[in-house]
């Protein structure tokens, strides 16, 4: 190939312009919406050590696995999880042709908005309800259920869409592990194809880094084709040791980050935390009752070994600049 | 930006040339271990029409799922399926510190050789070897005791290491597919564990987008840190309808393109082809006792629906210009 001289030199000095335009963007703060602190360092910092070559701490792209909890971590979980919220308004839309529901708990305390008695629903009812309201779908006429209700279902304190709750400090932590090499997946209790529905366009997080409590499907062939279909049954509930186990399923390997916010999540956190390789902790704490919820005291397990391990503990109240991107 | 005119027009030219470097490149066959035909025309076809933005077949970037069944896909299955061989060769080993296996079945076969009562082993027979060959180690021990036995275990009829017996035309397949925006994924009946030991290095393909049959695991909690412990049970057998049902579990929807070779693939196949999206499916006959095997008729059930629903059969006798690397 002939180039002349001149030509190369152009070229390169194009290559320094468009270097120039780079620069900016990449020395600007990756994390805006975090206040100077020792979480904010000691995540920027941890970054660059693990994909530094050089440095001892040095994670291999391809293990560069970091989970994230959902409710209480991406978004809120008060007065209940939005996943329960959803299931509410659908058993309360669905009970006018179930007429059988009116007398039967816990389907009464959904119809007559009994919030004293579903602030305390045990795991068996909510499968009850769960099962009540959407199994017998295709994962993907769920998907458009979730969506719709999504579109327009909004949280009774904050006055906004339940989507647009996602705390901003989170969401550019995400973009910015990502932008490090970072696969992000979500690890949650919540079922999985409520996230899957939502994971892409409120996260940036495809269906399959989505890791929840799977119903039980079915594979059914009909004259019209085959179809997967949701069963009444959870799979497995994933929380605490299951957490772990799930991510060992999925995943493959151990995550060098993790980030949660309640006792469920502690074997999670602590999978992350092997003593043994790099890694980085994370404990969102949820402590500012003016602009979200104080119920930080409900996490003494979690905060213990926080202590105890020298995790990275977030305190909304300190060092979240802007809680929701609607903020001013 | 201040650019002067010579300058744009010579970076331009850069371009170019660039363009021209890459050309030959982009236009070279894809799958050159691929024989004209068919079957080629019918994967490149697809491939070209569902990557089309203006092609009423057109698929989203996200959607474009590709799966893989292992054995007797991607490598060889005979004479018995090379996780076995694995199984064999540690329970040999093992069997000098346990005399008492030496009268027991299936423990006396393996001991012996004996390759006719193993040629019919039952599952359960299976999982019992399986749980005294390797259970109670970390997937990290397990992943360095599969990549031991690859180093150096050969297959008894190619004198050639296991590790090299990946078909040449389906690695073609696979870079070719990803080169397209496809996310491949293997899933197999084969334990999850033993494949994702060498998926990448074998396949390009990370763990996370190994689908198989897992073992159940342990989360342990140890002075030295907390461990995941593989079991001696396994977790689902993935094979027949649990590979679609899996694949949703794993991926969260319906892959675009499927690929396999024996009846226990026939429910993944027809997932892939649902009868309302752009689908690839792809059978692989074996019938080739030269180059590899001949066992065509054992798939009666898929060679039926792949008649009955046009699928792409390819025949590794007529469609294959090389079956392994190694051949001239």
């Amino acid at each position: 190939m002939i180039i002349k001289q001149k030509t190369t030199l152009s070229a390169c000095l194009i290559l320094m312009l468009y270097g120039l335009a780079l620069r900016p963007a990449q020395a600007a703060d990756p994390l805006p919406s975090w206040n100077s602190g020792n979480a904010k360092q000691a995540i920027i910092g941890f970054v660059a050590a693990v994909t530094d070559k050089s440095n001892p701490q040095y994670v291999r792209p391809e293990e560069r696995i970091a989970v994230f909890d959902s409710d209480g971590t991406l978004w809120p979980e008060k007065p209940i999880i939005f996943q329960l919220a959803f299931i509410l308004d659908r058993i309360r839309l669905l009970s006018k042709e179930h007429p059988e529901w009116k007398p039967e708990q816990p389907f009464k305390a959904v119809i007559e908005n009994d919030m004293q008695y579903l602030a305390t629903i045990t795991e068996r009812e909510l499968m009850l309800l769960l099962a009540a309201s959407h199994s017998g779908t295709t994962p993907n006429q769920f998907f458009q259920r979730v969506n719709d209700w999504l579109a327009t279902a909004s949280h009774p304190r904050f006055r906004a869409l339940y989507k647009q709750l996602t705390y901003q400090p989170m969401l550019e932590l995400l973009g910015y592990l990502r932008s490090a090499g970072f696969k992000t997946y979500i690890c949650s209790g919540s079922g999985s194809d409520f996230m899957r529905a939502f994971s892409e366009e409120l996260y940036g997080i495809p269906r399959e880094q989505v890791i929840g409590s799977p119903p039980e499907y079915d594979f059914v062939e009909t004259p019209e084709g085959p179809f997967i279909l949701r069963q009444s049954k959870i799979s497995t509930l994933n929380q605490k040791e299951q957490k772990p186990i799930n991510i060992q399923h999925y995943v493959g390997r151990r995550p060098v980050i993790a980030v949660g916010n309640s006792d469920a999540d502690l074997q999670m956190l602590q999978f992350a935390d092997n003593r043994r390789d790099p890694a980085l902790v994370v404990l969102l704490r949820h402590d500012d009752a003016a602009r979200e919820y104080a119920y930080d005291q409900d996490t003494a397990m979690l905060r213990k070994a926080a202590q105890e391990r020298g995790w990275c503990a977030v305190s909304m109240k300190k060092e979240f600049k802007k809680v929701f991107s609607f903020e001013k």
